[in-house]
């Protein structure tokens, strides 16, 4: 991690918070990054002194500082810095991150600020606080470039330059009619290289790749990433510009869709914040639900040997060998799911290709359960010396061929089938797939032995 | 996904493409964004027709289109275009994208090609191809727009202005000495803001956030993404610069990462391309390995049931039972390590923090093992109705108990030992865990039945 530099400076900021020392701080405040000041923040992880920093930093670099602060620490700040302060912060932050944090805020906090806000950010923040989680509108900003088409190349950099201090990104300027409608687009590096008298209407492209607020936000990121573009333009049913999605969020996006599937196929729930940060009870409320489900489903597994016990009491090589069966099947089930579940997530993958992957995983199971049959062979003769060596092997190799090949297709065609209920294919987890082959691992083991034994 | 546009083209284009309709297929490649025309060529899945269409395309949309194309058809193309075409192509194509192209040549293609590139372009990517796989440079693109300290606004716009269509950004200027020490920064709209006559020295900022070419490609897509910059400029040990790396990158790196985590977490090796395009063959290797050393890790829970024969000839619940104390132990053990692993991955944990990570997990065990433990009473009781039921559930809740909270910090603390020891935590994957734990609860719940039953 790229921090090496203000870990060295922690004790020295340590020694100037204790000692008063006020030059020292304003220093500090001074020559760093806004970014490097928040990691420094969170490195003291002492909340007493976060407004006491805070306030510290010049005015024009605390909305930054700020947005670089985890949730955690913005909450706290925005609970116990003076109302005025917050409200001018809220001016000068950008208009996606503000609305996240103004959502966060209790009501009676929200109430005592938010008259404080000028008017036009306000109704900003209304306008864009209506937009759900898991939509492009709720990482879209409104602070964009725009231009009249009519006006020329002169006049729109005289605009831009203007407008600059204020927007998100002018690299890209978005051009609109008195209505708002979406018609063309600019590069900022177009309007440099064009003549001063050319209009704007004849330079423009207008093949503009735009989406709709209401899009799946995992799909604009990836529609975003796909382009290599710095940001894309999001409008409403008419085509009017609503705002634009910027690439910095959609790094975002991609990071937290990536946690997401990984915490579900885990078996754990999508979790709101960090492994440390988290509540403890909200932890076990989300790991709870599959341990439950997954005990039940092993207490099937239970009942299946149950309905074998003689043949287990005679054979009890058998019985020893049960972990070793439900283990191969589930492993060889975690990494099909594991597999597939990626390939989906990524694009690769959908739900037409279910025969494609199901005759690939037929063999690649059955392939692996040869190569550990093989092996087995060894291991039985180690734990077992009677005259029924050869049967119970034989047994084991059918087993493991059968468990491993029926795990791989579970495991590869369980996120397919979740993908077409519209469930997310990560919920067909490792442990989940795992515990289904152990039921019917343990049902094809037994019966295969019952066959060959009695 | 938003393709649904080609998807409705696919057909026409097929038609086109089997009547040699050449008027419909140039008007395809005109009128579609190169990304757009890169989709279809995926979709039809014929290789036979790549180059086909590859040359109605215009030739400055050459090198746009060729970069849109996964590995897979840039190489087919890469073997079959003349190879005139393919110089052509390599010099116009983005610095980073073409040194990955012309690694993944063979010698004869690569000794027949690059006489014909132009001798700078040439020298570029030998430059380039000379960084790891695992750090910034192989990221690094040479693609940089660069002005002198000395000249003055007027005349560094002009030059951006001459360079423009060349260079991957132009938005960031870096600012050199006659040694190319990188001295300053300057964003575009610093230039357009600023007065004419000002020199380039006094409007620049000297605090340029950089890093170094052996910097480890993850950290330094970490690093762009928290200093939320569309590029950061990389130097050499003088601090000369080399190249810069760009956002777009950066997303890239972000989504193979979390494909690799992901591929380890389900115990399969990383793989070199997607589900389907990965030849058979090297999947079974990369799924191969874990499988084996997993099934002997078993063999050893095997050997530690056996140890126990009589107890579970006596108790034959207890054989009965076995699934579900290692399954449960399992799952709360995959678990923990998901949650450790991926916050290790987002930089929210380090190794210093065990302490926490162990209390966290200790608490957590004991609390879902309880809550488990209450449950399997019932299933006890529906699985045996002899007169030792109360001991067998007795023996159960302990098991259960000790099984999660050891599965919880066995999960938990392997990832950490992992990152201390310099290996990848994501190999502490959940079947590892589940495997460890399933040999050590066998052997805690065997000798807590042992100690309360004979």
């Amino acid at each position: 991690m790229p921090v090496m530099i203000n870990q060295l400076l922690l004790p020295e900021l340590r020694e100037a918070i204790e000692s008063e020392d006020m030059t020292s701080l304003d220093s500090f405040c001074e020559i760093l990054h806004p970014s490097a000041i928040a990691d420094m923040l969170q490195e003291l992880e002492d909340p007493t002194v976060y407004s006491h920093i805070f306030k510290r930093v010049q005015a024009h670099n605390r909305a930054r500082l700020f947005e670089y602060l985890p949730d955690e620490i913005q909450d706290e700040l925005a609970a116990t810095l003076p109302v005025e302060d917050m409200a001018k912060l809220i001016e000068h932050m950008s208009h996606d991150e503000r609305v996240d944090l103004v959502k966060r805020m209790d009501d009676r906090r929200e109430a005592e600020i938010m008259p404080l806000v000028a008017r036009a950010e306000r109704e900003d923040i209304v306008r864009l606080s209506k937009y759900d989680e898991s939509t492009a509108g709720s990482i879209m900003t409104t602070d964009y470039a725009s231009v009249p088409a009519e006006i020329n190349v002169e006049e729109a950099v005289r605009r831009l330059r203007r407008e600059a201090p204020d927007r998100e990104t002018i690299y890209y300027v978005f051009v609109v009619d008195a209505d708002r409608h979406l018609i063309g687009f600019l590069e900022l590096k177009d309007l440099i290289v064009a003549s001063p008298w050319k209009k704007v209407s004849d330079i423009m492209r207008e093949d503009v790749i735009r989406i709709r607020a209401e899009m799946d936000v995992e799909d604009a990121a990836a529609m975003l990433a796909q382009y290599d573009v710095l940001a894309l333009p999001v409008v409403d049913a008419d085509g009017k510009l609503l705002g634009i999605i910027t690439h910095d969020d959609v790094i975002d996006v991609v990071i937290d869709a990536a946690t997401e599937d990984a915490h579900l196929m885990g078996a754990v729930q999508p979790m709101s914040a960090g492994y440390l940060t988290t509540p403890f009870g909200e932890t076990l409320l989300k790991r709870m639900p599959a341990l439950v489900i997954l005990f039940g489903a092993e207490m099937i597994a239970s009942f299946v040997m149950q309905g074998y016990d003689k043949l287990l009491h005679t054979f009890e090589t058998l019985m020893f060998l049960v972990p070793v069966i439900i283990a191969t099947g589930g492993n060889s089930g975690s990494q099909a799911a594991t597999l597939v579940t990626r390939a989906v997530a990524l694009g690769e993958l959908d739900v037409k290709d279910w025969y494609k992957v199901a005759l690939r995983e037929l063999f690649q199971g059955c392939i692996l359960g040869i190569s550990i049959g093989v092996l087995s062979i060894v291991a039985v003769n180690l734990l077992s010396a009677d005259e029924n060596v050869a049967r119970v092997a034989t047994v084991l190799v059918l087993a493991l061929v059968a468990v491993t090949t029926c795990g791989s297709l579970v495991g590869s065609l369980l996120p397919l089938l979740f993908l077409r209920l519209g469930i997310d294919p990560a919920y067909s987890s490792g442990p989940s797939v795992a515990s289904i082959i152990d039921v019917v691992g343990i049902g094809i083991y037994l019966s295969i032995a019952a066959a060959i034994l009695l």
